[in-house]
């Protein structure tokens, strides 16, 4: 039983934590719950439920179907499946109209056919990466809507009003959760693409800012610093989440600080600069395990200008963070990017005139390749603010 | 008119082409339009229908939801569906009967209360990342079959029946769909996992094997040699495919040579080090357009040197590939690993003599840092051969 009680509080604790970490997930689960009791409604009025009938179940599959987190997500499902359906049910009464005009017994051959055609041949153009990408799901109500209304037409004659009914409970059921989710608390996908990429750039920052005190051991509060450090690993897989963040923003009016068409495209490519610098970042870090093969002495030698270099970096960094968020030409990101490029330069000849007499080279290189990877951070940056 | 012959040819050579890449698509689509055949034909044989009536449309609607690539995205989902009814209905069934017996006034008001909270409550569920990852589907179902059974029933008293009836044709849905998925050519996740793994590696020794005559400037090919140094970029983001299809492939049954229970962790585990790997590789592919920085003679004194490191790694890589693949424990790959950190301290310890005593160290730097970037290219082959 002590077991079973630490699970219920661990589950609990972890409850806790999602809520906070975006309290948006409460109020989405609110929203979704309040749409879907809204539209069962439909079911104790008389007026509507003696006009559709059974159909109504088709208002209540769409809601909690349709209904996704952001905005933009919820209204290219609601399109996705609405355009669907309606395409699929004009095809299907056709293939259906079609079938009975070939005489009683051809019709169910002909139906199978048909069925069988449409089917594979839809499934094959969902494997067309554009298509998967942005009409996934409606291919899906596609094959699905032409079977039922085409197939069930067999047995029922009244197809045209059951498509009709259909259609409409769907249009029906699909304008309660788009009411819903842009009414109450709206959270739009452009936005969340907007933050996540000014953020990640914050987060190379961050790395960068905890990088050179701990690769010199200055540093004293080590737990706080390895967050920093830990910081940019999600930077690595933003891939995915960028791209289908950019896909649902499309589909969002204008809002807040973003016009309608506003350059999501251009989001990914920062976003794809940014993760360009990550990697560089990622060969850095691993340095941090070998520092000490570098001895003290020679660290310590080039500890100033490493510092600098990587602290102007951070501040332009920072700087067309805020510009992205902000949405201000950054003014003085191109300044500390030249100073730092000032600095690398520096760095690079204090190696040259330094070290290579004294020491022994071999010891030298990781504190080389790691100065020269700060050099490349630097570089990527100056791409990324170019970008901005 | 000749545009849209120019763009009709297009997406014929675009459609030839998925298929071509690879042929199971195609086996795909014919196995889904099969299958739906299959369902469909219910609807015309008379003592089915009469059992089912119009409950037969949830068959349908299963194959179309349920069929995936893989055999193991198939059972996983059918699982997922079929369980989530199950569940969903019962505790649908108890809130319609707790309704009914509180009395005609409060029993909308009390399944309106029912439905808003487990609707809330599981779209909250669904933010866990392990829920999403694993059950995602199946809360979706369970949301949307509780709502449909528990509401609709203020209608009809008929819910058990009805529920029944929903029970088993998904059931049979289910199962048609698993069938023609697992007789006919099956795809299975965990060879595509397997494969993706071993491939992975791969792509990072072809990387290597193309970059040592790019950089020195001795390849001939030039046009093959460049498909092999963008071969890597896939490794970079494979990280949520290959999540995926070892979630895929933990629900598949024996296949091959592959066990039930067959260690899919592990493959996880070898694709992160893999990717660790890459990142490496992208920062080195960097270096590929500063190359002319370093003047010719200064490359061509570390050609030798460089070109052993990185031939030996691309060996100890490819046995490693094919290791995983044969599922042999590797014989030579640890030879092969120690040979290339042989080299990689041969080229070490002659930039330290030859180099920093005749050259100017600036121009030295980038090779330098190339080399070491081999250098740890190496020790992360090792790490991976370790984990093989």
């Amino acid at each position: 039983p002590g077991k079973i009680i630490s699970k219920v509080v661990e589950f609990a604790r972890k409850t806790k934590k999602l809520g906070q970490d975006d309290p948006r997930r409460i109020i989405h689960s609110l929203k979704v719950g309040l749409a879907i009791t809204l539209v069962s409604m439909f079911y104790y009025f008389e007026p509507l439920y003696d006009g559709f009938g059974v159909s109504a179940m088709w208002a209540v599959l769409t809601v909690v179907v349709v209904f996704e987190f952001s905005v933009g997500a919820t209204l290219s499902k609601g399109f996705n499946r609405g355009l669907a359906t309606f395409l699929a049910g004009t095809l299907g009464f056709g293939a259906h109209h079609l079938a009975i005009l070939s005489g009683e017994k051809a019709e169910p051959i002909l139906l199978g056919l048909f069925v069988f055609l449409l089917a594979a041949m839809m499934t094959f153009v969902r494997f067309f990466p554009r298509m998967k990408a942005k009409y996934d799901y409606g291919v899906l109500v596609f094959i699905l809507t032409f079977c039922l209304i085409s197939v069930s037409g067999y047995r029922d004659d009244e197809v045209l009003e059951m498509a009709h009914k259909r259609v409409s409970t769907i249009l029906l059921g699909g304008f309660a959760a788009l009411l819903v989710c842009i009414v109450i608390c709206p959270v739009w996908a452009g936005n969340d693409l907007h933050n996540l990429v000014a953020n990640n750039i914050e987060q190379l920052a961050s790395f960068l800012e905890g990088f050179g005190p701990e690769y010199f051991n200055t540093s004293e509060d080590v737990e706080s610093n390895n967050t920093l450090l830990e910081g940019y690993k999600s930077v690595l897989h933003s891939k995915q989440t960028e791209e289908s963040l950019a896909n649902f923003a499309r589909w969002e009016p204008c809002h807040g600080q973003f016009r309608f068409g506003h350059p999501w495209k251009h989001y990914l490519k920062i976003g794809s600069l940014t993760r360009k610098c990550a990697y560089r970042i990622e060969a850095l870090h691993g340095y941090l395990n070998t520092k000490n093969q570098t001895s003290q002495e020679i660290r310590s030698k080039i500890q100033d200008e490493s510092i600098k270099v990587s602290s102007e970096s951070v501040k332009a960094l920072k700087e067309l963070a805020m510009a992205i968020e902000t949405m201000i030409t950054p003014s003085a990101a191109t300044l500390h990017i030249t100073k730092s490029k000032i600095a690398a330069k520096n760095l690079k000849l204090m190696l040259n005139a330094d070290l290579c007499k004294e020491t022994d080279l071999l010891e030298v290189i990781p504190a080389v390749t790691m100065a020269s990877l700060l050099v490349d951070v630097v570089s990527c940056s100056e791409k990324i603010a170019e970008s901005v």
